[in-house]
């Protein structure tokens, strides 16, 4: 059993290549739901999304959010009512976030609708909301505090961070299932994913993180900071801003206390023995993944650890 | 100054003739929330929409509701994911519904809402729901209870038809300017809809009924029964059930109590006598609204009693 801590896109990637050379059946992707928002009333979960639509190959590969093809009739219509349309919700997709809206609304919990939408779209891998309870990002700037999608999407990462603040992580419970996962796994993966925002997250709710640390697993985190600069995200201005470098080093330290290997870029084959010292087994491999073999390539690297 | 009451197709398009005689500032359109349903957690308001879309001449003519061109992606997504989706709901569609429950969501009453749906819209008429409270018809068949909308769309009307019931008439209080509008407009037209569960709800609705009967204005009806048969909808099955005759004079005594005037198609011209016995006004002429042409001459008819 394997059990992956994910965030979006470059997390999302990385899956899609290790369920081409594992049994699907036999992974746990726990998601970071720090980034949901409430949209016109609807619940959107865009991590959760993200790593469902890639795992079911309809994602837009272009933009590694939304679904291939999609249009954005509602979009455009509803902007012509008035409301704000930078969060960009294409008609099928909006499909996602009105069915998971109207079944929370029944009572359902939000683990329970991942699965049945992860079901409609024929996933065999078990996909889990780091928790069912309200969790929620918020980033704080010179200027305001804001939801953390207002952050990235909306204003475009442009604003200085000076703090990031995680509202309902001190109630916050593990979804069910999430901590058994953890316990139960032969590998966990700590994917290419923002080490304090989507990452950060999971490790915020309680119980994860000292599971982790209990666990026998091989514990393997793959870095998302290649040469000082995030592959997607703003990783480096999160980092920045709450004062840690902006290195694969510097995400290695933030994971040292749980990890057993670390995996970094060639580009930072010279971070190799910083890391060591941290007292993780280091690989150092290509962790760009362009195409679905690097993807792969990069997967059974991970493997490799067990 | 006009006041219309209304229900969904026959009323908008003869609404759409009138507009073209008539300043749409001068005119204010009372309709039927009785069909009102929620569908996915959503507030459908099909009437409302079905006036603001004709006159805003955005309307599917050949199914006279919906959004001309509109796409169904949408339905088709949540169809996959298990909802039901016998109510048609294109993508364009779906804006004004999402719109709509975000804004009666934040506690704004449906009256503003469709204010600003007809504003966007670039409406000057007044579009004013029957009431901002709860008003739900349900049909009674020997088999169940159901609302309106799974009596007509979801099982085609095809039950034997036992009973109305409007759930909440006896509390609903009309929307603010309904009674306002009766009160001071010198004609007030009862549009060709059905006059059980589109013109039948608006008059069941607290002092509606009163208030038109103390008008000092021209009330004009016009007929949705042609020779015995229904123009649209199920209104034939709807008054037999309720054991009325399925007539134009059927129609003309459920409404003389506040009535001046009935217009009757050319169809009918033998049932002069026995509705003008009713003590109406009674007018004769080509009802069938095929043509622009043939709802503008109907709407200057209507007009003549003026």
């Amino acid at each position: 059993m394997i059990t992956a801590l994910a965030g979006g896109v470059g997390a999302a990637k990385f899956l899609n290549g290790l369920v081409k050379i594992v049994d699907p059946k036999n992974l746990t992707v726990i998601v970071n739901t720090g980034d949901d928002i409430e949209m016109y009333g609807l619940h959107v979960s865009p991590d959760l999304d993200i790593v469902c639509y890639t795992l079911a190959e309809i994602v837009d590969e272009t933009k590694g959010w939304g679904i291939r093809g999609d249009t954005f009739h509602f979009l455009d219509a509803i902007q012509r009512l008035g409301f704000e349309t930078w969060f960009k919700i294409g008609d099928k997709d909006l499909a996602t976030h009105v069915y998971r809206t109207a079944r929370l609304n029944q009572g359902v919990k939000l683990s329970q609708v991942t699965a049945e939408i992860s079901r409609s779209l024929g996933l065999e891998t078990k996909i889990l909301p780091m928790t069912d309870d309200k969790f929620v990002t918020h980033i704080v700037t010179p200027e305001k505090t804001m939801h953390f999608q207002e952050y990235l999407v909306k204003r475009g990462a442009k604003d200085e961070v000076v703090g990031v603040e995680f509202v309902g992580a001190s109630v916050a419970q593990p979804a069910s299932e999430v901590l058994d996962a953890i316990e139960s796994s032969e590998l966990i993966v700590i994917c290419p994913s923002n080490p304090i925002v989507s990452i950060g997250t999971i490790l915020q709710v309680k119980g994860i993180k000292d599971t982790l640390k209990r666990s026998n697993a091989q514990k393997v985190a793959i870095s998302p900071i290649i040469a000082g600069v995030p592959v997607k995200g703003p990783a480096d201005k999160l980092l920045r801003g709450l004062g840690f470098e902006v290195s694969a080093f510097s995400i290695a330290k933030l994971y040292a206390d749980f990890l057993d290997c670390f995996v970094i870029d060639l580009a930072d084959g010279l971070e190799k023995n910083r890391i060591e010292q941290l007292g993780l087994n280091v690989k150092v491999t290509n962790t760009i993944m362009r195409s679905l073999d690097n993807k792969i390539q990069l997967a059974k690297y991970v493997l490799a650890f067990l």
